[in-house]
């Protein structure tokens, strides 16, 4: 069992930054990526839609043998993690926990700035637990549902990615934000473009660290960790154009992407 | 026969810029719209992705009961057209046909830009049809991949819609481009934004109208018009978040819309 991989989804590219931080912390782990490319984004869908892909994705990570699962992407995490959790024979991680857990660390009078999809935002459930665990904290929240289509049509440091952040952000210029939560696996990868607009928030908090620790915790506690000190195999699949995928997340990962599969989702498999 | 609907689907909202003009053109026919909301973006997607989807689409509207159908969406035509002309009953119509047929009344020497999503662009099949039919013309083509996710995320009026469309259009405004064909259901949506920024622009297609004439012609031809003069009765459905797609469309049409439909796709189904 130590030697199975961790599995880690996500719609698109965005879990890459998940994976990153699991690689770095885990270095003998094996990763099983899912990018469930036919279904992107996730953040304009309904809940039952994003719940069915969630359980599609992680039935086929299941199948190809994970000790845990990383649901690595906010809005599918706020879907279905509950289920996921009952309903799945691995452990499984989300992204709201481990953003919390990193807001433990930030002074009690900050104003607190959460970025994430519609869905996410609309959602409340940051707003609530912030207001709930951090009373004293000052809290605006934005929606920025252009940052997904923008990574995932590889316009990261196109020019358009700039004037996008700024008429999201600029808003925040005049509040002196001081914290700044990145509630969207896919932000990070605008991480500079997002700090050139508000060089005044200090902290900049992407939660893909805190969730690979979260991971290592989970994989320690039930005796997981793979006990071989091999190089680490990693494998990437998704559910729509491989080809386009390979390319973009050359640019994204620390180590190079060989083979991306087409995962057989159950769309392709109909038709 | 004559008083069945006609059928129009796009992935989303864009189609209804081609229900308006069949509404305004035919406006004794009765019509159902499809909106496949649950897969949309298809302008990132493979074309076995979008093929398949289609062909849902298609079978969908005939077990409604439909007299013909319209792919309402360049992306989608390109993807399906000859596939679905091959296996439907009914005539299908696309977006491709009825945007050259366009095109023959423009002069000669003329300038002009295709506006497109990723997938039109790089299919490279108008630039191939436009340079053997029209050789005398300039051709530019440009990619506006974020003007769906715009137009999706209910952004079109919205001041992030100008900060995008002024990035993608400011090259033309040096080569002084006569006409613009607008390459996607979704674009007509966005006209007075682009207007504005290419004032010069004389000449802005919307291939929505000359399509509808084909629909019409289509039916005079097999005798397919509807010979009552009632008021039409319009249906709409969607495969993901019909509340949603009601309140983005309520502001595309020129008559009221009440009730929108979960199409129930294979996607919902099966969960």
């Amino acid at each position: 069992v130590n030697s199975l991989s961790i599995g880690i989804f996500d719609s698109g590219l965005g879990g890459l930054t998940v994976m990153n931080a699991v690689a770095k912390l885990l270095p003998h782990e094996n990763i099983i990526y899912l990018g469930d490319t036919a279904n992107l984004p996730y953040g304009s869908k309904s809940k039952e839609a994003i719940l069915h892909h969630c359980k599609e994705n992680s039935l086929f990570l299941q199948s190809l043998g994970v000790k845990l699962i990383i649901i690595a992407c906010h809005t599918a995490s706020i879907a279905s993690y509950k289920q996921l959790g009952n309903e799945l024979r691995v452990p499984v991680i989300n992204m709201i926990t481990p953003s919390l857990a990193l807001l433990e660390s930030v002074p009690k009078e900050n104003h607190i700035a959460i970025l994430g999809t519609s869905k996410t935002i609309s959602s409340g459930i940051y707003q609530k637990m912030i207001s709930e665990q951090f009373p004293s904290c000052k809290l605006t929240s934005i929606a920025c549902p252009l940052f997904v289509p923008i990574v995932e049509e590889g316009l990261a440091c196109h020019p358009i990615a700039k004037v996008v952040a700024q008429n999201y952000l600029s808003p925040l210029k005049k509040e002196k934000v001081d914290t700044l939560l990145l509630g969207c696996t896919h932000y990070p990868i605008l991480k500079e473009t997002i700090q050139e607009i508000l060089p005044f928030a200090s902290n900049i908090i992407d939660p893909s660290y805190s969730c690979a620790k979260q991971a290592k915790k989970t994989l320690e506690e039930r005796n997981l960790l793979n006990k071989k000190n091999n190089k680490p195999i990693y494998r990437f699949f998704v559910s729509d154009n491989p080809e386009r995928f390979k390319s973009l997340a050359k640019g994204l990962l620390y180590y190079p992407i060989n083979l991306v599969s087409l995962a057989n989702p159950s769309l392709l498999k109909k038709s």
